[in-house]
């Protein structure tokens, strides 16, 4: 006779550093009903994980950690999704939801077409949010509160596949904001990673001029926020370049035309540059209100 | 017969907004002394200065805001500066120490040469320290702690005046560092001011793609750190680089080649990028780190 309480969905997270620990910790607190087990190749992390609440279960054996699992989030980085998806492949139970938080997600959904079963039901994702330090130990339940979490179907995902993904991403406290793969792309190498390479790029043209020392006793908290994001993981940022190389590339290049307008500019009497400069306060200072309010309302 | 009791020096801030107002909070608590009296063009902002402990005395008249001072302070926008030196000169006390706070110097040094009397030892100053925010209702003591002062005194200074200006600038918990007016004017351009111009750049980017709306749902924490500085005043930055023209060039097309070096290995496959952004990240790190250490020490 069948037990008549309903066992709890195993949602499993394979890859328990910064994001895959912050869900856990969002998702046990949110009370989904899921039973949260955790794998990452680096046995210490899932332990950290563990300690720290963001899973019920550490799991070190990948087929172990996802076989029964009818949620399987893959949170490695970029380039390692690859190669996850071909190791879990073989043991995903049939009809489970795989999503994922990588970066990039073009080169993803053409892993999961070519690399995953066809009864595996695939819903790319990233969530918008992150830190310049990573591991778990960074890990907090708040970290995608009020944050745009990207979702990009795959042909094999039905609705009910979508809809428990964004609700995953609801319950993080995050807004489902479906988009296509190579748009994605695009957007996030306009607004994150060039950002990164803008910052990599002051800190390389600052430190490598034979007056870095005194640049470095005048720079001031200007240069340590337009400098922040060089500091984060330049592994995952390569990465993240080589697997969306053609939209970075294309912004690199609209960016240095607008550093060249600007230049124009500064030629100039200064009224351009004036007009120039207070547009760019009022275009920001609306987005930053307007994220506010997202996140109060979120 | 004169008072056995010796009669406390004056100093004058002329300009208290967010730099001079936090000057005056900062000396005011390091008891050097003085009776620090405020002047501004904005009458309104004189008394708030008063109001929150800013200045010992508001005065709304320029000539006797400055004819008893010992010490002067123009901490007003670059721009407004020689008409300030302009106004105060005919009423400036034979000896009196002048300093200032703006961003950028050569022009300053100038106007100094050019405007101030013989008898007026002028020190020029530049603090490295700031807010988006400005007013004097942003000020605040700490905001020099741990900073960089730069100091370049003009050729009517004596040792006296500049060892003065030197010691209000540690009062307020900075570090004097001295340099002359057209190496700090190129420090600054590649520190501060690319800085701003970059984030200025980055939002005009986004914010002028016909594709914006999506941009900013996807932009995060990166983009909010990258374009902070664009929501500084418009003014005060315009007159910087009008201040400032020929360094900013020179440092922005050094930019544009950084980049263009980056986009060259963003092209191959992945090992220069990781190469470039670990040494990035190991700039930076170390640079914060240093930072750290200085401002403890202050």
């Amino acid at each position: 006779m069948p037990s008549l309480a309903r066992r709890a969905r195993q949602l499993t997270i394979v890859g328990v550093g910064l994001i895959g620990g912050s869900l856990g910790l969002a998702l046990r607190q949110a009370r989904l009903g899921y039973t949260v087990v955790g794998h990452d190749r680096e046995h210490s992390e899932v332990g950290k994980a563990k300690r720290l609440g963001a899973i019920d279960r550490a799991e070190w054996n990948l087929p172990a950690a996802v076989e029964a699992a009818d949620v399987v989030v893959v949170a490695t980085p970029v380039q390692a999704v690859e190669q996850v998806f071909r190791d879990l492949a073989p043991y995903l139970k049939p009809g489970c939801v795989l999503t994922d938080t990588a970066s990039t997600k073009a080169r993803v959904a053409d892993w999961a077409e070519e690399i995953l079963p066809a009864s595996v039901r695939f819903v790319g994702g990233h969530p918008m949010a992150g830190k310049e330090t990573s591991g778990v130990g960074a890990a907090e339940a708040a970290l995608f509160q009020g944050a745009t979490w990207c979702l990009c179907p795959g042909s094999s995902a039905d609705q009910a596949a979508i809809e428990e993904v964004a609700s995953i991403a609801r319950a993080a406290g995050a807004r489902p904001f479906f988009v296509d793969p190579a748009e994605h792309d695009s957007y996030v190498a306009a607004v994150s990673h060039l950002p990164f390479l803008m910052s990599v790029g002051l800190v390389r043209l600052a430190s490598e001029s034979p007056i870095w020392r005194d640049l470095a006793r005048v720079a001031s908290s200007g240069f340590r926020d337009a400098t922040r994001l060089a500091s984060g993981d330049p592994v995952m940022h390569r990465d993240i370049c080589v697997t969306n190389r053609e939209s970075i590339l294309r912004w690199i290049a609209a960016y240095q035309a607008v550093l060249s307008e600007l230049a124009e500019a500064i030629r100039g009497d200064g009224a351009d540059l004036e007009r120039a400069f207070s547009e760019a306060k009022a275009a920001r200072d609306d987005w930053v209100e307007a994220r506010k309010r997202r996140a109060e309302t979120a």
